[in-house]
């Protein structure tokens, strides 16, 4: 398992497509790196000078993030992304 | 639903052509990305670092934002730019 | 209407070529972007963050701005030019 | 009359040769841009923001600038260079 | 031995594939330098500016670091890589 | 006679070989732009903003300084370089 | 004799290849600029602007720094680097 520190959050890329609730199909660009991530692990929030971060990002949150942001990482034959919480725009909910 | 993070603002840009009250044709340019768009979501406004930032900007807005500024998200079919408040130069009334 | 928030100011861009009180012609460069620009509206002074800026440029000013500053707009079928305060150089009088 | 902003300072470019006091010929460089200049007008020094910085030109001073600073303006016919006073390197006395 | 100065940390890049505890085969990309990394050795955590760094790192432990970040030395025959404790994203556990 | 402003030091670089005390030919290379320069003037050592900078050269030292450092000027047909005083690395004894 | 400024360091580089006390051949690199430098000289520690600076290297340290730190000097026909502190990653012991 991977432990992020400080403000860190690692990501798991969702399918470029799936079904919301509403049953609209979700594409985040056909040929584009999708957008849409979800939480898999969320750093302690405390920032390694010391300075606290408030963590507004749960395991298991769909959210949106810019698609240069973060690292890509494969670990354990998956990929994942980790990002900083104040590269994270928005929560789909 | 996205829900934006921080002072993040979600918008959708308005056709390029549309009647404005006084009834001129407003236009963005004719071929550039339009810089008019209506506010969709508003965050928090309150910082993840816990400094608090005013949200002077509201839900149906019309604004005027730089065509540099935010990320494009494409979410449920739609297409959308997410910015910080601070890149929104001009509430348009 | 444009409104601009925080600190900005909308300009309008004048002729390249007007003549001034002392009857001189007035040019800011034949073929390049001209520099002297009147105030049209002016931001509350207010900060997004809370941070007072106090505003000395008035409606109806004459103002120099640097040609690569702020944000070109089309609206209502005029053109505008978009600045923070701090890009206004000196006022003409 | 141009008033500028700030702590910044207007000044006109003096000629590439002139004879100073002691009668030898000054030149700031051939073909290259005359970094002496005069100070025609001086900012009020109180920062936009508030904060005040101490003008220490004065109206009439032969000040050195670097080639590269500033903006160039071109007003009622004469060309003027807008710096903030920061970018004043040294007084000629 | 290297002793790093500050907060930094001394890394052994390790092999690009080995097996987890369970059993998985561990990649950081086939032809790309790998990512994982154990720590060597740990700064004291104290900034040269006298402000403290708390060190959350520990040696043997096995990180992941972006693949740009930090300075590749050969010492006594060996590669390492020095990094500021800020470039290390996560612990693998 | 160039006053400085603030912490800046007018330099006149030294010949590219000269004999130290020691009887050595002092070289800082034979194409390249000298970096051993003479202190001429020093700053009053006041930041115009008021904060006070501390002027540890004096006029008449030898000092190095980065090859791209500072800014040249004629003055009255001999070379000077203007340099912040955080831009002398080290003093020739 | 070169007396660095401030938090500055004043080093020579060691031959690329060298003993260690365990006998194994040291090298930074064949054709690669050494990274592994010997401390000449060390600067008071005290910031120009009176911010003081701890100095943890001493005269005959061996110290790792980046390869593209510092700035390169040839005093008295010998080649050194003067570096910031900051710029030491590790002491070699």
């Amino acid at each position: 398992m991977l432990k992020p520190l400080s403000d860190r959050v690692i990501l798991k890329m969702t399918e470029a497509e799936e079904k919301t609730k509403s049953g609209i199909i979700l594409s985040s660009g056909s040929k584009e790196k999708p957008q849409i991530a979800e939480v898999i692990e969320v750093g302690p929030g405390i920032d390694i000078d010391g300075k606290e971060v408030k963590m507004v990002v749960k395991k298991g949150d769909k959210v949106v993030i810019n698609k240069y942001a973060g690292t890509e990482i494969k670990y354990e034959g998956e990929d994942y992304i980790i990002v900083r919480q104040e590269d994270v725009l928005a929560i789909a909910e």
